[in-house]
């Protein structure tokens, strides 16, 4: 294998060529992705750093690599032996990554990006910083294309349909939502790059990126035309015709040329700065018109219809049966098992549900002092044994044919500790106090997000995670735009979105408490004041009642939880292996 | 006197002199006070409607005065025979002012503000709108300077100094902190506009806006020197010599030319673009660089030292004798008084207190349906007598000469509706829940906001005004930056803050409830999670027991009025004329 400081030389070669005094490897993909496909993973490439965040800057004499806290070791490690200088990012004394290159690169210096992972909105605030110091910033040619032999392809995984069943809404029927969205923006065209809207919009599901079920492409919306650029090879020859239908199907890389052939002055054109890169913003002739906001089919696709509820109800009762199935065998397989086998144990119970695809994200199961890593990620090796007395976060989701689950329970292994039931107890509480809100129509999810902390902040505790995220319909788990956080994001909550409901608690190397489950919005009631709305939970799986310290629940909580493990009783029991122990999990406290 | 419709005439004069095709009246001062000053009363001048918001809007062939629908009629009552055309603001069918210029503007014609109550970022929003229509925004002279013969005069009343023993803090070192923050902003020069932002830095009051004891002023703060912009006059020889120390003091209307004259290319200038008028920011030379951003007097002001707090201690314990006095005489005055001489019986006994210098802002007391109008303002002529059963909405304050305060109770005539007591009890269990909120350091007011109008929403019912609003020391009752509210207003609390907290319910042609008391951030803990601060409730006066539905309190509820009752009993007792009666208001539930 080439070395990494081969790699480094053969993209100063290009940088060269430009003319460049530095250039940044974001790491990132064309779509603003989550999760990056193995085609983009350039950063891992270019440094050797396996890691899911960090900013990599090659100059002329210098190749920095910052990485956040979480990977300070880890990255060290794997950038030894290589000229990359590790940037320990927010530790004492060490800029940014912009503030480096002001203070190193020269004035009337160039530094350039990628165009296709360069977004407009992230150009545009770095040219900002850069100008007062007489520094370009350059959208490239993406130099990994010509010195990175065995890059892998743009992917083309085979796409499928969704029913209208399962979908709710014909591909027609949203693109004449968008169209309307459009005109009443006075919109000609609309650029879209963001992957889940578009599998949304077209109801096609592919597998290029993992667990998240979307398919390299972009489009471009116009009145009475469409495009969809992604590999035309990926469909059936049924389901193209039936997509060209409505569009002309196009190769991914076509995007920039159609862009320029079909755009002209007079056209007003609407995008996402935040998620449409150069790439495609420099394809627009000078003098096209752009108008910038949100995606409308963001909106659009977070507030699912009734078809879509219905499909997610129907997952969350079935991933409820491997739940329950897989928590009622714990006590047998207890001291046998490690983290990461549970996780497989878990996802071999999902599999038997009809309709189950698998995970719809990387499991989280996290015993002991493992589970105050609020992201750990147990692997196949290296995973703690499940022995002796201690507490298990296990954060894991099913993708089924119809919708998704994300579900977060905290386990008791053996005697639990005071600390550990009063942990327990104040998560709980929060999360039960969301889960029952009522709100005015027009409430966003910051309003919310104290509802879920306000036991812990009383005994001087808290968690520095949001407390819910937008959930996709057979679609991305994360997926905005609304989100239950203490950021002033103003997103209001409308019926038919799913947010999670995931407070926690994470004491360092002794234990971790989350409990989540997903919420969809619905009305409550219209009174003089205007209409309200409530929660309807999604997920059905009984709480962890040994860990409850009876001392601290009020009797509107123990009701509220004996009716939540009424219900789940009642919906599960003639489903699952052993009845029994439902039962008893979901008896009144 | 002359008619309105000359005034209009004369308007228009002016304008064709100066090619305009609109001139706008916003009724605003230099300053953008909360309570404007007689001379700068201009909507009332040039239209008769005497409403504390509107806009005003003159063309060659039009007047238009858009008023909110606080205003709708009294804004026609006031209008009728003149050529003002009443515009109902938020009506259906109804544009903005702005909106409605961009229709009947033609293309090339200009807009007109007097510059000096037009301030920088309103100029740049409207200029964004105007430019797509081609329409130009011209900051203008004040044409009222020529039309208005006896325009009252900028008012020049003494001004007062705050020893240290109630500010806290001397000039200097106030100036100390303001300069440290201009030089981690580089900047040279920073231009203060704001009236309490500069009466706090001066350890100065004034009186020339009604209850806010502040001056007509402008400051430029640089790094050597500093200008105060004032009449001279209004200052006694010992303070003019005092003040003279640290600056120098020039007339009110100096301001734009001393700008002109000292700040020159190569000047970094601090302002805060909404609180700076085009009269100033057009005299800064081409080519000055301009740095934007919240005055830092304003954050320096809200974090009341150790001296201000204990003035406001001392404030409310005298607030609450008198509070305490006004209301166990209640009883005996009932029936022979009405909402407004109510009002001034409260008034008299808070004047009773050493250093009291009468009401800290207009009184509201507002009996029956008439507590349903949250803003009502009981006047001399057509108020309510307090007669029968009902509740009485009484929302006062009182400055004193070392604090002020804030305080609204909700008291009961005869015999409650189990409506009245259930809206009593709800709004009082979100006053509560605010008040012993913890928080981590870093919360904003948005975050909190939910505490206090939960109990409501749960039962389908709102209020549609902030719950909380930041108070000054012996200043402006409306101070910023903090606010509780539902708007994403992100400004940390931070110890020493003081703040209203105020949820209500309005019940049209009902009832009011509303219930108000001031509460200083305060440190609570630090722990392994970080710094926790809470509240510290200042106000002292019972909550109407006889209101309180108990069906509905909660032993931690019930608890913490007792010991709040305990509190003021403690507090009180000794110093009110009738402590038996006190004792029976503050005994435990």
């Amino acid at each position: 294998m080439e070395s990494i400081d081969t790699r480094i030389a053969a993209i100063r070669g290009r940088m060269k060529e430009d003319g460049l005094d530095a250039w940044i490897i974001n790491g990132t993909d064309p779509h603003q992705s989550e999760y990056v496909c193995p085609r983009w993973r350039t950063r891992e490439w270019a440094t050797g750093f396996t890691g899911s965040a960090g900013t990599a800057i090659i100059t002329h004499d210098k190749a920095l690599l910052w990485v956040d806290s979480r990977y300070y070791i880890q990255g060290a490690e794997q950038v030894a032996g290589t000229s990359w200088l590790l940037m320990k990012q927010e530790a004492p004394g060490v800029p940014e990554p912009n503030e480096w290159l002001m203070m190193n690169v020269p004035p009337g210096g160039i530094v350039g990006i990628s165009a296709d992972t360069l977004m407009v909105g992230v150009h545009r605030a770095m040219e900002g910083q850069f100008s007062g110091k007489g520094i370009r910033l350059k959208a490239t040619a993406d130099y990994l294309n010509e010195v990175w032999g065995d890059r892998p392809a743009v992917p083309q995984t085979p796409v499928v349909e969704l029913p209208l069943s399962i979908s709710g809404e014909s591909r027609s029927s949203k693109l004449a939502r968008v169209r309307d969205f459009m005109r009443r923006q006075g919109a000609s065209y609309f650029l879209l790059s963001s992957l889940d809207d578009i599998a949304w919009l077209l109801n096609l599901r592919g597998r290029d990126v993992e667990y998240n079920p979307v398919f390299l492409s972009y489009m471009i919306i116009g009145h009475k035309e469409a495009w969809l650029f992604t590999s035309p090879r990926r469909f059936s020859p049924d389901i193209l015709a039936s997509v060209s239908h409505d569009m002309h199907v196009r190769p991914y890389d076509e995007a920039p040329t159609v862009i320029a052939d079909r755009i002209a002055v007079g056209d007003v054109v609407f995008i996402n700065p935040e998620k449409t890169n150069m790439l495609l913003y420099q394809a627009l002739a000078d003098g096209v018109e752009v108008r910038e906001g949100r995606e409308p089919t963001t909106d659009f696709k977070a507030a699912k219809n009734e078809t879509e509820l219905e499909g997610m109800r129907k997952s969350h009762l079935y991933d409820g049966v491997a739940l329950v199935n897989f928590i009622s065998s714990l006590d047998a397989v207890k001291n046998q098992y490690n983290e990461y086998e549970l996780t497989q144990l878990l996802a071999a119970q999902r599999l038997r549900n009809p309709g189950c695809l698998g995970d719809s994200f990387g499991p989280i199961a996290g015993f002991g002092p493992h589970g105050a890593l609020p992201h750990y990620s147990a692997s196949s090796v290296g995973s703690s044994p499940i022995k002796g007395n201690g507490l298990l976060v296990l954060d894991t989701g099913g993708m089924y044919e119809f919708g998704m689950t994300d579900v977060t329970r905290t386990l008791l292994f053996g005697t639990p500790t005071d600390e550990e039931k009063k942990d327990y107890t104040l998560v709980l509480k929060g999360h039960l106090a969301l889960a029952r809100a009522i709100f005015p129509t027009g409430t966003s999810g910051y309003q919310l997000d104290i509802l879920a902390r306000q036991f812990l902040w009383e005994q001087g505790l808290t968690f520095f995670h949001g407390t819910g995220h937008g959930v996709g319909h057979r679609l991305n788990v994360h997926e905005g735009p609304q989100k239950i956080s203490s950021k002033p994001i103003a997103v209001a909550m409308v019926p038919g979105m799913v947010t999670s409901n995931e407070p926690g608690i994470y004491r360092e190397g002794k234990h971790g408490v989350r409990i989540e489950n997903l919420e969809a919005v619905a009305v409550h009631e219209t009174t003089e004041f205007g209409e309200f709305l409530k929660f309807e939970t999604l997920t059905l799986c009984p709480y962890e009642r040994k860990l409850i310290d009876m001392t601290l629940i009020t009797d509107k909580e123990r009701a509220q939880i004996d009716a939540y493990h009424a219900m789940v009783y009642e919906k599960l029991h003639a489903l699952v292996d052993d009845p029994t122990w439902l039962a008893e999990a979901t008896k009144p406290l």
